[in-house]
């Protein structure tokens, strides 16, 4: 393996922007944005844990900060830059390194996110990465979790599931009998590469009182918002948006359901609009290009979260939400 | 093991400060501070390759943080606050998480440094860290590496090697035999717990035109800054600071002053100080509290990066910087 420090300026400095200076400093430097909130988030992802050690190097790059950028869109921000730890095991040589750092770059660019700064380490261990992103928001303006108040409506962007769904694939090849190949394929990608909804920022900033990204599983997530916000919820699985490959997944075995809107991994923005912005919100997200469909209602504390079933039934879920622990 | 949000509530919500939104929400929010630059740093740590497995969890977590705040007193920024990824090994149990978190929570509080955020995940490789530090410093006012000219003096603060030294002890117990056991302990102890200079700060902003901490050995290090000035560099090591505690293992086995100056973990100051500004510099080090001595002098580029011994001579070192790679 080549030296630490012909690494950084082979595979990393050409993606830093003008703050990470080079990658040669020990810091990253710049003027905060005027007039604007700062946003963090953090994620962690283990290979083994968080992606299979045979994904494409480039995707699980990709992927790795897709995650972080998607908790930015859900709080109506936008991406400022993101820093890296990276641990390598001894077995991830220069091809790899190159794939890592070529999706990382194309996505940096996509998402006008460069890198700040990082370090890169060896480990005897998996795999493992540390992304923290920094966001902006317009001052005041970003969307908390704990807004959402009785009466709101509840919406979901894009589609539900698909993702745990691409991941039961993997798990269990033989699914793949009832679905078609290009349904297939579409659910694969969908665990492989989410797509942060940094669009929806304009939608979320007028219209949303609370917000969070659907990362792990619906039900479970919707669950996190109610007692952040303490409130109750309503969630209504026939409104609920599935895509077209879902859904031909979910009428060959009905028994899914309960891993598309628990298994996580969606990227998707959960919010809560309050009724008399309902209309605007909607228009704001069309002109976005990203789909919003309401999916629930924002109750009283009390009436605690329920779920119901396609047919209106109530249904409980033994493990609403995906836990490593 | 606790699930993940119990052990966020338990052992890393009370360090959040008001930025971290109880780490409820998905993300730290907070307004910048007005009239600054941001200053952001990360490092990675890995058990078996930055610290023992052993070591005590609530030094790991202290030295985690003192990394990196070390790499913001170099700046002469100080710090506004940090995000930790933790990837948890299975055996990493309560105990250890609740001594973790108490190192972690007496540092952040010392250092005024809270909890914005974090990630924890499971991990089938050994305990795993990753911090990111943001600081602040008045605008424009940022100490980089790349500042230094010819001319200018060399600093660096309080004493070299002293870490280096600890982690050779406890690599070859047999070397404590010519040391007194306090001075033993002492060195023992820089090698786990890191001094960040934040007290430095204003001294540097008012008087250093190039600064870093060194971490991976003076040498190395040294070298790194004159790279990034475009200069090169004089180090006289009969100049350069060693505790009592060093001089004393050195006296008695003087090979190990290689291992002093290229080991690294000093986390102590290397600056260029302009010579009309000595003075200046020396009375503000002085009131900081933290020593600091001159030990060499910037040249031009084409001297390149030499050292000479306690008797004037040149010396080169086979490996002067520290590499996990």
């Amino acid at each position: 393996m080549i030296g630490e420090d012909e690494l950084i300026a082979r595979y990393f400095a050409p993606l830093a922007g003008p703050a990470g200076l080079g990658l040669q400093d020990d810091v990253a430097l710049f003027a905060p944005p005027p007039h604007a909130d700062l946003v963090l988030s953090v994620d962690g992802l283990v290979a083994g844990v968080h992606f299979f050690p045979e994904d494409p190097p480039d995707l699980v790059a990709r992927k790795a900060l897709r995650v972080n950028l998607s908790d930015l869109a859900a709080k109506g921000a936008e991406p400022l830059g993101f820093a890296l730890t990276l641990a390598l095991p001894r077995d991830f040589g220069e091809a790899a390194l190159a794939a890592f750092s070529r999706g990382l770059g194309e996505d940096s660019r996509a998402y006008h996110c460069p890198l700040l700064g990082g370090d890169t380490v060896a480990t005897p261990g998996p795999l493992t990465l540390s992304i923290t992103v920094l966001g902006q928001v317009p001052s005041g303006r970003a969307v908390r979790r704990s807004g959402a108040r009785p009466g709101d409506r509840l919406y979901v962007s894009g589609s539900i599931g698909d993702a745990a769904l691409g991941l039961r694939l993997r798990l269990q090849p033989e699914l793949r009998g009832v679905l078609s190949e290009s349904h297939a394929a579409a659910l694969a990608d969908r665990y492989l590469l989410p797509r942060p909804r940094l669009a929806l920022r304009e939608a979320l900033r007028s219209g949303a009182r609370a917000a969070m990204d659907v990362s792990d599983g619906l039900v479970g997530d919707l669950a996190k918002l109610a007692r952040a916000s303490h409130v109750g919820a309503e969630l209504r699985l026939a409104e609920t948006p599935f895509s077209q490959a879902a859904q031909e997944l979910l009428a060959g075995r009905p028994e899914l359901l309960e891993v598309a809107v628990t298994g996580g991994d969606d990227y998707e923005v959960l919010c809560a609009v309050p009724p008399d912005r309902a209309g605007a919100f909607e228009a704001a997200a069309r002109a976005s290009g990203v789909p919003v469909h309401a999916v629930g209602t924002v109750l009283p504390e009390r009436d605690g979260v329920r779920v119901l079933d396609r047919v209106g039934a109530p249904r409980v879920f033994a493990r609403p939400a995906f836990s490593h622990f």
